[in-house]
């Protein structure tokens, strides 16, 4: 996954202002039922009237949620979907049997209120672990979004899933066919801090108007999720509650029958785009992020080296600090290579940041420092480690490690 | 380890304000040869005329300073060691051919100075990494050092080996024998970030009176850091540079043979005191830090387990924030023990602070919050695990994540 996104020699459009509404056939709303004190809106609805075929992933973190543990159940059931309900502020989490009961009774709620069936609702939450849902509020605010559903609501539900988040993270992308008719991807997703691999550390719903098989699907989401955002990091750590849904609702006349078929091949490049886009845009929200560094390790004998390397230097608190200060401190990249448990030679390590060579053989070299502190300046930094040992390559983005992170994660009380 | 060391039933005195020179037979000085713009002590003689068993321990980091590659190197030839040089300010890390050829031409000023033989001298260095040595300030420092040897040198010896460190960190024991002749371990440490296990992360010089083969020393320091420096972190980081090292002179007239052997099962509980006391020191001068933290994972099956759940809640920086926020978010404990890659049964888990229970099987639990509120704000706090599934356990210190850390690391330029 790149950076910057080379939107070069690539068949889709990009939808200015799109929400995941932007997709016919697909409605949402949001309002503020009382979790977060801040009175900012706290749950929405996802809803597609007709149904849709739906593939999730989901954290892999031992401790998990209650929607998190309901959801994957529903999606054994059935791949049909009508409905989503999103809770921001309150994570459900660790709160045992009532826990769960209150998520089951979020089912029913929905179910009851927008009058579909339970097994076509799927639920999600993000916030605080440990806390119980306030189920009250969780009705009163089922019941205000059920009656505002809007196909103008996706921005509105985009603002309703963000925590720590400061601003809403969308990317819409359509594909023109023969047939007149658009192939239309949308996505919001949220995620601030607790950004690591895994799908262990976000909310990501994607809304399309294709027709497809669950298991076409499944393993798409798979693929792209391990393309995207499995190679992002804020801080190294993992939550318990944190999922990508996607929804394919049939409404246009595009069908993906299997890989080699018809459009796959186009709609595998833009779904790709809109995965990879909102992860980039996870990183630069990061919280307390300053930053967007691509750590890039390349010529590695082996991917899973060229990996553990790029997380190694990516969550090293000393790196993150020394980006944050805009002081191009390479020592500290070296360190953290050097640190990784894996085997290479330390002495055939080339270390450039963006064109620039800044250590050669293991060893610093002279440079412009001039040109690379104006480098150390930019909102956007791409390191390369050349380990000039074999062919694999591998690289992350992640954020700086600022003054805000550590205000913002020591005030967010329980 | 615990955080606190518990001093019952020990058979040995603390010497209150030792130093490294408190033990006859070693003399050391300081003074600032230019390599600090701070005007700081930055070089550091330690002496031991008669000469020394000495063993080392060394960073496991695969870039490593000419000092570790040399120093290791001279143990191999040798282990009576008459003096080493430490300069503060300059890592002499990653700096090729001229790094190495200065590291050993310091042994060279040093052996000239002293009038000894360069076999006998072992170097160490902490600071930025890349930079080359000035030698003739290196020179000049030696010179100094040379002229102003003394018996009351430790504590000036103390300081010159500090960089980003508050304060120094010395410890001293002695042991009284029938012969009335007193064993004495005295020992000195550097080390504030870069905080990590396996011998990665800090700088320690313990000298004592005791006469010890090379073996018995070597086994015992391995041991004694695996129970000590090996269960303390700071930031996850492991640097370049860093070395312990003891200095056993003889010049009491306990002979220590073996491990059956008279005293030595006295003089192993006071040196693993005087490890585990300066590891402590280091954590509680943690860059930034406000508070030291134990994470104790008990009833587990593999102690290994054991390790990697204490480090992942030590090194998550959420959880470290939260600490420096005073917030007693369990929750963090809990997402960061779940994201760890080992097995465990969530279901099982509680988790105290001090007494107090607040996760029973994996969920939150009513507690008394005024109480615990004002545990949180402690300078020093204690959390268990109990995964109630074996008799494995194994504690880490660790600090908390302040707005300091980050404004330190994020100003130490290069």
């Amino acid at each position: 996954m790149g950076s910057n996104l080379n939107k070069k020699n690539i068949d889709f459009d990009i939808i200015e202002n799109g929400s995941i509404t932007s997709v016919p056939g697909f409605y949402a709303s949001a309002c503020h039922c009382g979790l977060k004190s801040s009175g900012k809106p706290d749950i929405c609805i996802i809803y597609s009237p007709g149904g849709s075929v739906c593939s999730g992933i989901f954290t892999t973190n031992k401790f998990q949620a209650a929607s998190v543990i309901i959801t994957k159940k529903q999606l054994e059931k059935t791949k049909n979907i009508k409905a989503i309900i999103v809770n921001s502020g309150i994570a459900n989490a660790c709160n045992g049997k009532k826990g769960h009961e209150n998520a089951l009774e979020t089912i029913d709620i929905a179910a009851h209120q927008l009058d579909i069936d339970k097994k076509n609702i799927l639920i999600s939450s993000t916030g605080v672990i440990g806390q119980q849902l306030p189920m009250e509020k969780i009705k009163k605010g089922i019941s205000i979004c059920s009656d505002i559903l809007s196909a103008d609501g996706g921005h509105d539900a985009a603002k309703a899933i963000l925590t720590t988040d400061l601003v809403t993270k969308e990317t819409a992308v359509k594909i023109k066919t023969v047939s007149g008719e658009d192939i239309m991807i949308c996505g919001m997703a949220k995620g601030s801090g607790m950004i690591e691999p895994n799908m262990a550390t976000l909310l990501v719903f994607i809304t399309t108007n294709v027709k497809i098989s669950g298991k076409l699907l499944d393993s798409l989401l798979l693929e792209e999720a391990e393309e995207s955002f499995n190679h992002i990091t804020v801080d190294g750590c993992q939550s318990t509650n944190d999922m990508i849904i996607v929804m394919a609702n049939s409404k246009s006349n595009v069908i993906l029958d299997n890989k080699a078929g018809k459009y796959y091949k186009e709609f595998k490049n833009a779904f790709s785009y809109v995965m990879r886009d909102l992860a980039r845009k996870i990183i630069l929200d990061g919280e307390g992020a300053t930053k967007l560094i691509e750590i890039k390790i390349i010529n590695v004998k082996k991917k899973s080296d060229a990996k553990i390397l790029a997380f190694k230097v990516a969550n090293s608190n000393l790196f993150k600090t020394a980006m944050f200060g805009q002081d191009l401190n390479w020592g500290r990249i070296n360190s953290a290579l050097g640190s990784a448990e894996c085997n290479f030679d330390p002495d055939k390590v080339n270390i450039y940041i963006e064109d620039v060579l800044v250590v050669k053989n293991g060893m610093g070299v002279d440079f412009n420092r001039k040109y690379t502190d104006k480098i150390m300046k930019r909102k956007e930094i791409k390191f390369t480690v050349d380990l000039n040992s074999g062919k694999e390559e591998f690289n992350v983005l992640t954020s700086d490690l600022s003054i805000d992170y550590v205000k913002i994660n020591a005030l967010y009380h329980t």
